[in-house]
């Protein structure tokens, strides 16, 4: 085994061994080490804010792109908005313990499902130091033990926000093992966090299609995928004309960074030449591209909308721009077939009044969330009510959709009876 | 791409279109098409023993186990069996269209989290051409296609199986390739099963542990782990001394192949001089070897039954014999120190009369099912009242201990507005 694998392995050992103490504390000591935290990170504000400028400045000077620098710097502002994560986190319930289904066999054996913790979760993410101290809070109220693996871009700012949390662990009923930066800088390093199975019970990754790719293929461990969102919206023939622009403007600009904004408008051949004149006017407004086949230029361009022929690219990926790719189809079975094929599973909206091209659109696709007369915005664990964000699960096991505490857990059965044998 | 991954991922391709039919059948639909299987298996039995008769002979040639000879053997009796499991599969509750739960926002959104089949499940088995049917019946059941890979040294049977299977499929409303068996019979083939990510949902290996290791490490596609199983049972110092002695009894002996087997007893120092003789004693009348350290060896010998110096595989692995691990521990945190370094996480029993001591046991381990007062042997999809038998999960995402149809479907959330953006 080489040391770095080594010191991988031990690093989750600690972490397990730290899961005993942590899986059965109470919500009030949790929540009390959840503020305990967040007082230590406004504390040391300073601290935070100079380990993180050397990151910065690094990152500046290897010609890093400005958005990306943006979200790895950290003022006294920002770590202020990151310590208050935790206290919200503190807010929500625990889902710890709660009984998932209780009954009684007719052998009078009581048989509880009951949540608890995963155990040892592995976060790897991207330059983000926020996720850092998110992703250490929402695995302590869910009663886990967390390994940590930002980018190295953010090393020294992480080193300094995992070691100001732990040391606010001690005098806590919380063991100070189980927050720890995963060893090692190196892209090896986190192939043996992946392989670390037996060790490590979940991965979860967060960040691009690359670094989420990766890890899905390579792990050994299980792995919960959040979310690339390839994101379609279907006019319907029978749509409300004003509330279909609406919802297709909100998907597409209310923000066009994240997994839930719509990238695809299919509009049904019946209403097109009626519908599409309003969508590129309110286009027009909103500085939106247009990617389609040469029979929507003259309506495209008419609107004075820029216009770019669509190939297969725009079909399957996100944009995280003002651009979308739009299409006439002929029909319901044309809309359900193209988003079908092009979809990554994550959200897709029909605007229609029409009962059967609602369900049809809702049970014929194969998507997490599928939204009626509603933004795809709303894939969102905040607007769903969760009151934390884990990521958008994309994939079919154990989670779809929106993750809220209880999807980083699992369940036991605890099954009691008075000495029932077979 | 090479020829045989072609053909893994074509059949892969053709299960995926089958399933947009399949996932909207009505459970009549499903169920007509389970008696129609039942009914052309009984009706082509001789086809099928003498398919099987290839294979068997094969096996005999090839100097194979008699036991495993004896579960690749099917005789028309033994058809009957299995055509009668399709139609018990029938009597099961559709999982499909049932709504885990519904809640509006306060904005007015409507959201509902229906069970919805995964897709396509690929199993991946050993000998037991029974397997064969089962899969097919449970995975139609939930609305799943299937893609089947047994042994191949039961490929004649198989083939003849699922080539009866699919011709019942014609005049019913599922789709034929619903059901497939996976192409190739080489190891290789099995390889590229495995790394069809994106063809294929979930992978389920039912077999014993080389099988199922080789796929939860190799594969790329997700999988539900099923059950190896070092199952525990500990007497605390409160037990009742006959409830004890016919719980590990039973956990031992019921049926000694099975996961939810006990293999080691754990005894309370505090009554080891009292109830180790009546514990022995019942050993004796079950032909039950004990594995424990030299200090046991005394109380074994001297009630006349076998003892061996217990190693770290005694403590580690399953017997699936009438063999036993004994020790005396401590007390209850020896118990559990010792539970959570040796266990797979699969069942553990403790027999105690005390609130604390059931309490501690049941949250500070971390297997699948914990027992209080019942044995081991309850693990079971039948026992829990789940109806089928997909296996029980030792892993923690996604379905955790025994698996009923419902753990062969995800969700989808389908949100119904009335024209809101954010």
């Amino acid at each position: 085994m080489s040391d770095e694998r080594e010191l991988v392995i031990e690093a989750a050992k600690r972490a397990r061994a730290a899961t005993r103490g942590l899986s059965i504390a109470t919500r009030e000591q949790k929540d009390a080490a959840l503020h305990a935290m967040a007082n230590a990170l406004i504390q040391h504000s300073e601290l935070i804010v100079a380990a993180n400028s050397l990151d910065v400045q690094a990152a500046i000077d290897n010609g890093t792109d400005e958005s990306i620098i943006d979200r790895l710097t950290l003022n006294n502002e920002r770590v202020h908005d990151v310590a208050q994560a935790l206290r919200s986190v503190a807010d929500i319930d625990d889902p710890v313990g709660s009984v998932v289904r209780e009954f009684t066999r007719p052998n009078g054996l009581n048989i509880k499902q009951v949540r608890v913790p995963m155990g040892v979760v592995a976060m790897i993410y991207e330059a983000r130091p926020n996720v850092t101290v998110d992703a250490a809070g929402l695995a302590m109220k869910s009663g886990n033990c967390v390994l940590l693996r930002g980018s190295s871009s953010a090393y020294n700012t992480n080193i300094e926000l995992v070691r100001i949390m732990r040391a606010a662990l001690e005098g806590t009923a919380i063991p100070i093992d189980a927050i720890q930066l995963a060893p090692g800088t190196t892209h090896e390093a986190v192939k043996h966090l992946m392989t670390a199975r037996g060790f490590v019970d979940v991965i979860i990754p967060r960040g691009g299609a690359g670094l989420i790719n990766r890890v899905v293929t390579e792990s050994t461990v299980p792995v919960i995928e959040t979310g690339v969102g390839n994101c379609h919206v279907f006019v319907d023939e029978s749509a409300d004309f004003d509330m279909a622009v609406d919802i297709v403007i909100n998907s597409k600009t209310q923000r066009v960074s994240v997994c839930n904004a719509a990238e695809t408008v299919l509009v049904h051949s019946a209403i097109a030449d009626e519908f599409l004149p309003k969508l590129m006017s309110a286009f027009k407004e909103c500085d939106v591209t247009v990617h389609g086949d040469e029979s929507l230029r003259s309506v495209v361009e008419g609107a004075d909308v820029p216009f770019e022929i669509a190939t297969d690219v725009d079909w399957g990926d996100e944009y995280y721009s003002l651009d979308i790719a739009a299409a006439v189809v002929d029909d319901l079975d044309a809309a359900i077939e193209h988003v079908r094929r092009w979809s990554t599973g994550h959200t897709e909206a029909i605007v229609s009044n029409d009962a059967t091209s609602i369900h049809r659109f809702s049970t014929e696709l194969d998507s997490a969330v599928i939204m009626v007369n509603a933004s795809t915005r709303f894939t969102d664990g905040a607007e769903f009510g969760f009151g934390a964000e884990i990521g958008i699960s994309t994939q079919k096991l154990h989670a779809r959709g929106p993750m809220g505490l209880a999807e980083l857990t699992t369940t036991t059965y605890i099954v009691t009876g008075t000495g029932q044998t077979r």
